[in-house]
Parts: C-alpha cells; sequence; structure tokens
C-alpha cells in the first residue's frame, strides 16, 4: 500500500495567547513557515473572531495547512496536509511552533489516500501546477 | 478530559471522476452540505489543477471543511473539522458520500484541543460568530 497524502494533525499547547489572537501574526507565520518549506501558496483566508480566536487556511498546490486558534486556552490546533515528496511538514510545524512560543506540543501523522501497487510502481501525485492556477508566493 | 474540537477525516474512494474533477460541482456540493449540517459559512477558495484535481476549502464559524480530490484514481480526501455542539459532520459527509457516488467510504474521528477539567465543568467554545466576521451563506 502507498499513500497519496501525509497529514499531520498538530494540538500546540501553551502558546504566547496574545500572538495566537493577532490576525495578522497567525497569517503571516503561517505564510512564513509555508513558503520556508518551499511549498507554493495558492490561496489564503484569515479571520478573527469575537472576543477572541482565529481561523485561517492555505491553499497550497501540495495540498493545505489550517489553524484555529483558541487564545483563552493558549491552544492552536493546525493541520498540516501535504503530498509529494517535496514538502517536509515538519519544518511548518517547527517554524509555528517556535513563533506560537508553545511549549507542549503534540502531532500525529496519518496517511491519506491509500492505495495498492504493483512491486515497483509508484503512486502519480497530482500533478504541481501548470499553469491552471495562480502561485502567490 | 474535554475537547474542544472533533474532525473527521474522511476517505471517498470510488468515486465519480466526472465530479469530482469538476470544480463547479464540487464546490457546491461542499457549501451545500456545509449549509445542510447548519454551519455559518465565512469564506470559500476553490481550485482546479491541470489536467486534474481539485483543492479546496470552506472556512465555517465552526472551523472548517478541505478538500482535495484525485479524479485519475477516483478519491477524494475530506476534512471536516468543528466546535461546538451545535453541528453535526456526519451529515456533511453523508451528502458529500451521496453526490461523489462514493462506493468505499472510510473515516477516522478524531479528538483536537483535549484539557483536563473539573467535575461538571465544560470547555467554552469559540463564540459563534458575534459581528467579527460575515457569514456567507
Amino acid at each position: 500500500m502507498k499513500a497519496l497524502g501525509r497529514q499531520i494533525l498538530v494540538e500546540f499547547y501553551d502558546c504566547d495567547a496574545d500572538v495566537i489572537n493577532d490576525v495578522t501574526m497567525v497569517e503571516e507565520i503561517l505564510l512564513t513557515a509555508t513558503r520556508a518549506a518551499k511549498a507554493s501558496i495558492i490561496s489564503h483566508n484569515f479571520h478573527k473572531f469575537s472576543p477572541h480566536g482565529i481561523s485561517g487556511t492555505v491553499v497550497i498546490a501540495e495540498s493545505h495547512v489550517a489553524i484555529h486558534t483558541w487564545p483563552e486556552y493558549n491552544y492552536a490546533a493546525v493541520d498540516i496536509f501535504t503530498c509529494g515528496e517535496t514538502i517536509d511538514p515538519w519544518i511548518i510545524q517547527e517554524y509555528i511552533k517556535e513563533h506560537f512560543f508553545s511549549k507542549n506540543v503534540s502531532s500525529m501523522e496519518m496517511k491519506r489516500g491509500m492505495f495498492k501497487v504493483g512491486p515497483g510502481e509508484e503512486l502519480l501525485f497530482k500533478p504541481k501546477n501548470s499553469g491552471a492556477v495562480k502561485i502567490l508566493n
């Protein structure tokens, strides 16, 4: 069995509440983390809730990064979904951890899209953007 | 321990390739599924890759729904992340299954943001939008 994608579900506990309640900072941290992993950014949307909490998504050519923050619990949930072999999702996790000042991180890696392949065969990953969508980076 | 959120990771195998390669249909199916579960839609972005494959995210007041499709494998990966008790993520899954004509679905439910609470205590969920963001529905 081989997988089309991998997904890291990250629990960032004990974060700096001021950072994870600042929509401009959260967006910048996620975009910079995503660029550090050499992902190709296609779109991004971040929203601040009242009185607190941020939700955001970054669609990348290689899948997506999503975040929800609960500053009142110093907690942020982040999903890092990648396909292909060019992106290292752990670079994204480490950058976010450092910039959220998270003192307690728990991660789980999942395989997505499992298929049987013959000996020596590989799954063909979604072709990296070939002009159909605009890369923002 | 109680959780701030729940997340359903869904593998839709044996889908109709024409449906999951049509960005307009995929977007409409996800938005309708999300509305059927009475979620509040804040933003949505869908992109078609060349020569095939779609990625998209729907940010909802209650968290998000994300999709990546591989029509060449008749496969779609969907994440349904919700918080609070008002949304039933399985309604979203069932609607998508039916409209993708998926004959083989595999789901895993994860708890996100686990915290110890005292007897009788509850976690306070992210307040449903209180005017800070515009609901599109």
